[in-house]
């Protein structure tokens, strides 16, 4: 069993942008000595969050309007209010999606369904250049 | 160290349906080699999720209400107009809830609590036979 | 590669109860034998759940709106009726946020960004004693 550490790096539009980085997450556990475990990718951020989505423009929509419904950007947030902010509505977001996802994979292939992608959902009201923890066990 | 990887095959009825998978996860567990470690239950789809509840009717009522409050199925979603499809909402509720559960395990038990149980969603719009991924690391 | 159980016992005032633990993970890292791996922290019940955030008084605020406005204490839940319990609202929080959170550490450090934190969300109706399980995996 070992462990290894990698890294990927984006640049997102912020706004709710949502990237999707099922090849980049592939790639790392193509190049990385292992066969079998599992993959934590962890976003180490307050104003985003990770989760897998059918990584289509009517779906990438949907789950942007879901954020907009729930916690929309243009109400009062005792955050902004506290730190003369305007990315309240972003940390909300981001905890309730949550910084990490665990994906298995087996004979070096991330075990997703064919509908199935891993994206970033950049919560942030600004362009961010984000670097996540791509953390690889197994053996 | 050591990872072993198992399957869960499981039918569902879809429309939020939430199925118990505790003993199969335990069972899972009881059979591995290992006593102390992690389990990533991983569902390889993008209209179902996993999480934890206390499996009793109330509850699984309570939870689908929520779902159905938040992403009614009967809206329009951009998903349904673009590919004619009728589950947009599935796909927006299994992102929000997200496809995997990491659970610890302690002396070949689950270290789960006394009303907890491990669920999956089917947020799908039909009947779905899934199978689920065990991951199971640790030594 | 090894694996270390370690536990973190806090008390909570429940209600929505947000609680910054992040200094009590980062010391189990710390006086664990391993330097690179994951841990994931795991609340064994279901009335609470575990993610990440600024750990200010605003976001806090916000967070805990959020979960009131989407699931109000004050409405009727299927599980109150059929228990005569009054956390209904506590259980469908809980299932959404989700009991578990995977982080990954680095040469002994967790690689939480600079403004995020690890936190306990106690969604139960009052005092509860909390004892989570610190699952430590790496090498």
């Amino acid at each position: 069993m070992t462990v290894e550490t990698k890294y990927i790096s984006i640049q997102t539009n912020g706004n709710g942008d949502i990237l999707d980085i099922t090849s980049e997450v592939q790639s790392r556990i193509s190049d990385c000595s292992l066969g079998n475990g599992i993959v934590t990718i962890f976003t180490p951020s307050a104003t985003s969050g990770l989760t897998t989505l059918e990584f289509e423009p009517g779906c990438v929509e949907d789950l942007n309007r879901l954020f907009n419904d729930i916690l929309p950007p243009d109400r009062d947030y005792a955050h902004n209010q506290r730190w003369g902010d305007g990315n309240g509505h972003s940390h909300a977001r981001a905890a309730l999606l949550k910084p990490s996802l665990t994906v298995p994979f087996v004979e070096k292939e991330l075990t997703l369904g064919t509908w199935q992608q891993i994206v970033l959902v950049d919560f942030d009201t600004r362009h961010r250049q984000r670097k996540l923890v791509v953390q690889i066990l197994g053996e």
